[in-house]
């Protein structure tokens, strides 16, 4: 909704809302304030070190709130070594004996697609994570951001944070994606114009998606951390919003002061590439290496920034009827066990089956490089993720290319960087 | 079929058979052949050592014959580590050279079971394979045999081996299986009887199998090196073989010379377990520690062995309207890619995922201990696989027991050994 702001204080963006809000006092962007956390989320890589943090150096007898703590396996899961089996064995152990209910087993899948589908991130609320791209939460309208394992510690133990309140990034859209391009592609421009660094400590906010569903809004929010933001939030508005209540305090207030603004056309967007090794090095694909083709050998559909299940029905889409070229391998990783179960109910994983895809346990994958599609030396894959710097899936000597699903769906059947476009028609 | 012996020799067992058409005459136990092989099979896990002895020692230039050849990816795929990537893209790019149109690529499953499903095992072949399991295309009547990089290296060079044929285990049954009882435990039976050096370097012959599916036959040959065997062959009679050209002079041949019969009552059997830590410390399941509960926390469906549509679909049965014990991970690893999109086209996915499984990718999984679902010191185990060794899915202070996939499903609910007769009918 759009609302005005209170007559006594002047016009607030939505970070400097749910700061005030979580505070329990009007705040503005550059102040230090203390809040009230509304759901704290670990998961498995960083949960063995907040738990010792947490019972051990402040020796708390539990969590602050149970019923606002989520605990996912989802980094490296299953398990790939003894050594993470052992970690996760001693998180299970713990969330177990604390009796939370919000535990996300192995499988369930990436801790922010959970959260999401969940419902526990929800507009209006804080939401910190021990992970980054926990600005994802801001495609439900909350400010979720990543922290380290004492931050969250201290968050577990007595639900408070402190924060700078951040400035603002205004991304105002006008137009409608064509045919071809999708959510990922915008994220990539975004990238392309702010830069890695041109939103650090900041949040931004997303005006003009309201025609996005909660998974493209995932999309934008999980990569505002990759212009270095603290928080990415979408105007809590539009058909992907309708089944949430939306706090009567909490929406897009003209007047609000941003930063800088950034236009984008939704209609004039090509499809978007980042070349290795930085997220905003941004082109067309079409311009990728003066156009001369590139050829890649791994295409990796999935992550909480493109594995959701319209991710994989858009990539089946074009893959229908198609086989993976040989010498290349096509893994598919859902970003929830219920995006799977959707993709099984709907046919979509049996086209990704019948192109010749592997897929992979619901989680994070080869995203960390860590397992499920570890890169070698001289692989090029397109990744639909979120980073692709040097070694980020496994070895130094690979190159990734960030893409979205349809043209990864488009490269696994050529072997080269393709526009979705030009592949034409599917032939079944 | 039954056959009558040549008037002119003796009667033969089905591996005598085999190897007297696969070396040109007549050859009983006891002999030293050299015979042609019909395909022989590399792994990820070998195949690196096979090709560099190929083309390195032995200097051939490529493949005695593309067709007969069959490579998979599936031992640690996806890649779990950089070593592992760097080996599969040389496996991959050997096999793109000398252009095998058998390369199996990351997550069409398990070598054995995808050279089943594409018909490249057939009644009467001799399949020599870079794995232990080969002894699983006897389902399909083949004299199925693992061997190690050298001989399977020569073979790819000549297409021959060598090989001393066999005497035979006689394995009889009569009756049929009760509910909650099925292949796994006929298998586990036979290792409970035979002991696991009981047909060292024999072949086991399987009669009165004739209502078993192909995959009920394949968990019965994929466990005939735990008994020892160097091939174990089922007739090649039943439904299951119907759609299968068997050879003229293949079949049971009335006064074979067998070193022993073992018979079995089907009807008579329980289900079966083998506990910790060898694959014929075999007990009926109630009897297990004396009957005292054994508290189990992860609860692995897949293999060779038991990863088939079928396992998925018997497991199901239990688990549809349940849920996984909290506490406990269930982890379903399809044995094939067709194995998973049968799954996944007929709801079986869909009840094992609400239930709480997590589906890895198609492919040997953790049975090794090498990825998707390693074991970490102090885990119980529940697994449908072959082999419960000390150390054999990570951790050397886990323990592994072996069970059929109704067991495993009855487990993963109650999060101890369960009977699955004792669970009653599935509440949905």
């Amino acid at each position: 909704m759009t609302l005005s702001p209170p007559q006594t204080q002047p016009a607030q963006t939505l970070a400097e809302q749910i700061l005030s809000h979580a505070c329990g006092r009007p705040t503005f962007a550059g102040e230090v304030v203390t809040c009230a956390v509304d759901l704290a989320m670990v998961h498995d890589s960083i949960a063995p070190a907040v738990i010792r943090i947490l019972t051990g150096d402040l020796g708390a007898a539990g969590v602050w709130d149970r019923e606002r703590v989520a605990v996912a396996i989802d980094h490296v899961a299953p398990a790939a070594t003894i050594q993470t089996a052992t970690a996760q064995d001693g998180v299970r152990r713990w969330a177990i004996e604390q009796d939370l209910p919000h535990f996300f087993e192995t499988g369930r899948g990436i801790c922010h697609q959970v959260i999401l589908e969940e419902r526990l991130a929800r507009p209006g609320m804080l939401v910190v994570g021990s992970d980054s791209h926990s600005t994802a939460y801001g495609a439900a309208g909350a400010f979720g951001t990543g922290m380290g394992a004492t931050d969250i510690a201290l968050a577990l133990a007595t639900g408070q944070t402190w924060l700078r309140v951040p400035e603002t990034v205004l991304v105002r859209a006008r137009g409608e994606l064509r045919p071809g391009v999708s959510a990922k592609d915008v994220a990539l421009h975004i990238a392309r114009e702010l830069r890695a660094d041109g939103a650090t400590y900041e949040a931004v906010e997303y005006h003009g998606f309201d025609a996005f569903t909660l998974g493209e809004r995932t999309t934008l929010t999980s990569m505002a951390v990759e212009v270095g933001a603290k928080a990415g939030i979408v105007a809590p508005t539009g058909p992907a919003l309708a089944s949430y209540d939306v706090p009567e305090w909490f929406g897009v207030q003209p007047g609000a002061s941003y930063r800088r603004v950034l236009e984008v056309d939704l209609g004039a967007l090509e499809p978007q590439i980042a070349a290795p090794s930085f997220v905003d090095n941004v082109t067309d694909l079409g311009a990728v290496a003066g156009g001369d083709p590139i050829a890649v050998n791994v295409v990796y559909l999935g992550t909480c920034t493109n594995g959701r299940h319209e991710d994989m029905a858009a990539a089946a889409r074009i893959l229908r009827g198609r086989r993976v070229a040989r010498g290349v391998r096509l893994i598919v990783v859902p970003a929830s066990s219920q995006a799977l179960q959707q993709a099984a109910e709907d046919g979509t994983l049996s086209v990704l089956l019948e192109a010749g895809a592997a897929i992979g346990t619901p989680g994070c994958g080869a995203c960390i490089g860590r397992h499920m599609g570890v890169l070698a030396p001289g692989d090029v894959c397109l990744f639909t993720g979120n980073r692709n710097f040097r070694g980020r899936m496994g070895s130094p000597e690979a190159q990734i290319y960030l893409g979205s699903p349809e043209v990864a769906a488009a490269t696994a059947v050529t072997g080269f960087l393709t526009d979705p476009r030009a592949l034409g028609a599917s032939p079944a």
